[in-house]
């Protein structure tokens, strides 16, 4: 069965226009990669976000994140801040498995850098998660170097979305959840910049599920009761990590501002950022790389007008949104560890076609 | 003609129980004045929240500020993050009247604290504000030390929404905006606490607009073809205000997280928080006051347990999407400084309702 | 009597070369006006910082703000920190004149910008403050309009320290403090570029006194006893406000992190920023000019690479120092409210040479 | 030979009285472990800091973070921040390590847990860090498992200072660096309060170190002639992760208002947060627990009134001055890397005192 988009439904999440794929690789050089664990007692996985094609170490790209709420582990978002750069590509897995990922992402970049004739000394891996422990058995940390490894090989312009690699456990508004993306493309005075979107979707109690401006969360409780060993309605916890990837000249300051309005995204589809969903967002533009070299030059910096930065603003709220319902949409139903059932939003939008 | 609200209407946004009033003042003890000028050059105001009956110089709030988009210019924020208290009532005016109205404050504490024998030397006025320069000649400043005082003297439990004090020259999805509330009551153990909302709403472009789930931006543009003059849409700037009230026991800390959750009743009504649109939170709680004294003893502070907040999360986003939304059904019809108008919302409900 | 400099008794702090002045004006560009007001009741003023001849409403100034310590009143810090520029000249004044102060640069603004052809409806005034209430009768408000107008008239590339302007009534260390001010110029590979801060300098208690490494506050205790009417030690209360200037090309981000070392300029003259003291940062650099115009175009930024960053930073920290160093030798013996004397640092300095 | 202690130099960092062994570990209840690592290629180790005998994750502890510069690899602040409690004890190691100590953490809290009936699924280790590279060979991520478990058996209220634990590598102001520690005593009413730093010193630049209000950085430098290999004076790079604890009754707002203060006490050693230095500030009360339960009932906290903080930021800022001076004289003489010689602080001290 081929995993769905929200736009097979004939859903369309805003008014922007998509770029080519309607994912976060529309921007040039983006490419993701996966690497999914299922077994007996572990559905759990890494997704890694790879800026460009050279060592990012050696030319850093702008960068910014944003904790909307910090009840989680994340790593690496201290220096973004500070630094306003991203020196390494972006990892995704989950909550417990924060550790041996950032280890193993350490290894890849001196590696990277050896080529490079670089010796790193300090590195500053970013790391996102999100608790799978309702359909992974969390503790057991599966994610290892190997699995990163594999993520980082696999990485292409071309990804799947839904229950693969850190999205394979992941539950959103009691459905299955995972990772989904999107992309929209503005245009600045002659020239058009895409922003995409990449998100690990594992927040929102069903009941407060919106679907494009309709609140379907009590139908969808109801529609379950039809369904065998569908998961009960959960309290909106579990986290979300959002990626944004754009090629738009910014500076850090910019670029934060647009992560912030991610957040409306969610807030589209209804969450209202409870206590227990970690949301932290984490960007970076492609424009502006900034050497590591000790060169004594000043660095020259493009960036947008502030006053055109709405149009930023819209397309991070709108792919944010559709990257969530993409993750719903092609993730595929999965058991959880005490039996219970998480249905793909797929499903649900196919039995209420049926019905018309 | 009576201001409607929402409710009147049949919508309603939301889950959770109202207070008696599904105001503000829902609250034990807090109070609302306004004095409203409206002249020929001036559609403008002064709106006071006041926390309690006695003096909150003395007897200081627990409070906490959170800047969602800090392109503004409210006063007293930075004092409100440092100690998390709140040792004024809030007053909310126009942009350029945050100076006057800061002053003015200065001197109503300066007489409350010398009934009380106090000589306070360092006061900090909280003062909130909207450019509501579409309506009102701002450069003029019109809220002076008379209007300031005729708020207060007003302030009761009672009060009116709408094109009214502080919201008297606002606009809010290209319709006209004003001072609007809500409220929820929540339950943690055996007991009930309230959550109240007051907003200035200043904020959005009409074709964002969101009523409770549908997407009604384009119907309201349609709909201005058949009306005069009817202002067009506009980029989403302009700001809106947020104060937040409750009886819960919290600290600064566990109030800001709530405050924060204000920002999802905005995008519940299709805001995105554009570049322009200052959006700026202001809490604070009847719980815990904390003496501006000398002893020497341990404050003894009560607070909910942190798993129990998502109830709190939940009351503040409803309140405010609510709140927005009375503040638009409340204001009257209101013709621009270049002549366009801006209906109010109850009009194009009442259109609607007439047409079915 | 001339007013002295710290370098006039044989003390340098630090070990970077100074600007000509030695003073935030030697940033070209910059210049500093005062409004001092003296009377029976009242010894307090404003200074103004003026950042360049033009109108920074209509080119902006790529600014930053940094909080050390949130009890103070200042107003504009929200908006500095949103955009990161600045769109007024900044004043200092006394805590409860903020109101009256803004309000008059609002005047300012209104009128610059008409000769300029624009018509600001929104603007940010920035205004810091000091609590000179020991020795300024501070609830009366003195510094109305004409007071900043005055202020403005003056600013020169000369300017006076010490007890002028905002500086009339402060104290520092539990002597007489004011405005005091330094410079540093740092080389960037071929090109040299300053650093200049100007302090109004209002905390500290005596026996934390630190002098150029020497802790000198137990034998400043000593000497009072000699003095008739002397102001006994105090805590560390009263507030500092530091602004810094620069024509180093930088963005917001990392004027940022340079205004946060002006804190380890406080340190070293002994303050551990006290609660009571309110400790604000305002920086901005003439490079980088933002225009408030609707342009599509691209911004072209200039920026150093970080790793030379430490010069400013050493920079920046130097200069507070001496510049608090300043305002204290400059300042002369002024009598407080309640009769007690605040004694310049230069009588003590004297006091100690003429013994040797 | 004995490891010495600043004081044993007859030299006597600010004003207040000392805790019993005047460490972190006069809190009651804050124990301290090492491992250390010292090979051919390596010298480098983890240092644990223990709130309390019980598990942390049943009962939480109040707890704040603070990031003066936030260039550095810390994991676990995002959700200190956010939630203002530590469920772990505090790790310190060398940067490259962060990934496997944080893994590691999570396996001592599972069997912790385990042993208590809970089975936790997310987990917040607080682990700093400190680039011990020009020592040890950091690439190789020497400190796994094996010696977390060794630094938690060993944690007592007895520990070494110096180049022991996580400070087996450090540099501080050119000479050898390392783990040290101070407390005060302050009294708030009529009960006694204790404030323990312990910090992990790597940073400075030889020119700039202070020794008790004395610039000694030149004479070191002279000295430095006459010894063998010594080190070249360096830049201010390199990191310090101070950790705070107290029994004061505290919320985490006012506990990260005294971390802050402990920048006052890098200051007083005479470093100004160099570019590279990431400072990283921790700290926890072990006054107000917050258990982890689902109860309904509210929280009873207790807190110090916000006017007797000055004693508890005085108190942070010279714990951390003494500390850092600990970490120096305690540490002794080690060989970089590059085959160059860190001195201990109290050679230098020694040489002196057989000058005289």
């Amino acid at each position: 069965m081929e995993r769905k988009r929200i736009r097979d439904f004939g859903i369309v999440p805003g008014r922007l226009e998509t770029g080519k794929r309607n994912k976060i690789t529309d921007v040039p050089g983006v490419k993701v990669g996966h690497c999914t664990v299922k077994t007996e007692e572990n559905h759990t996985g890494i997704t890694v976000i790879v800026p460009g094609a050279d060592n990012a170490f050696a030319q850093k790209y702008t960068a910014a994140a944003y904790v909307h709420n910090g009840f989680g582990k994340s790593a690496g978002l201290v220096q973004v801040e500070e630094l306003g750069t991203l020196e390494t590509p972006i990892a995704l897995t989950n909550t417990l498995n924060v550790g041996k990922v950032w280890d193993a992402m350490v290894d890849i970049v001196v590696e990277q850098c050896e080529q490079d004739g670089l010796e790193p000394m300090s590195i500053n891996p970013v790391v996102g998660e999100c608790n799978d422990s309702r359909i992974n058995q969390i503790q057991k940390r599966v994610v290892g170097a190997d699995e990163v490894r594999q993520a980082f090989a696999s990485a292409s312009e071309e990804f799947e979305e839904g229950d693969v690699g850190a999205g394979a456990g992941t539950i959103c508004y009691g459905l299955k959840g995972g990772i989904g993306s999107a992309s929209r493309v503005i245009r600045i005075g002659e020239k058009e910049y895409t922003i995409g979107v990449l998100v690990q979707s594992n927040f929102g109690a069903t009941e407060d599920f919106v679907l494009n401006g309709e609140s379907v969360g009590a139908k969808i409780l109801d529609w379950k009761q039809e369904k065998d060993d569908m998961a009960a309605s959960e309290e909106d916890k579990g986290s979300i990590m959002s990626i944004l990837a754009t090629d738009l000249p910014l500076t850090s300051r910019q670029l934060r501002r647009i992560l912030r309005r991610t957040g409306v995204g969610i807030a589209r589809t209804g969450g209202y950022t409870g206590h227990g969903s970690g949301e932290v967002m984490i960007g970076f533009t492609t424009a502006n790389r900034i050497p590591s070299g000790a060169e004594e030059e000043l660095l020259q910096i493009q960036a947008i007008p502030e006053h055109v930065i709405n149009r930023a603003f819209l397309a991070a709220a709108e792919a944010e949104q559709e990257a969530i319902l993409n993750s719903m949409t092609a993730a595929k139903r999965t058991r959880g560890r005490a039996g219970e059932l998480y249905y793909s939003l797929s499903e649900y939008l196919e039995d209420q076609d049926s019905k018309q």
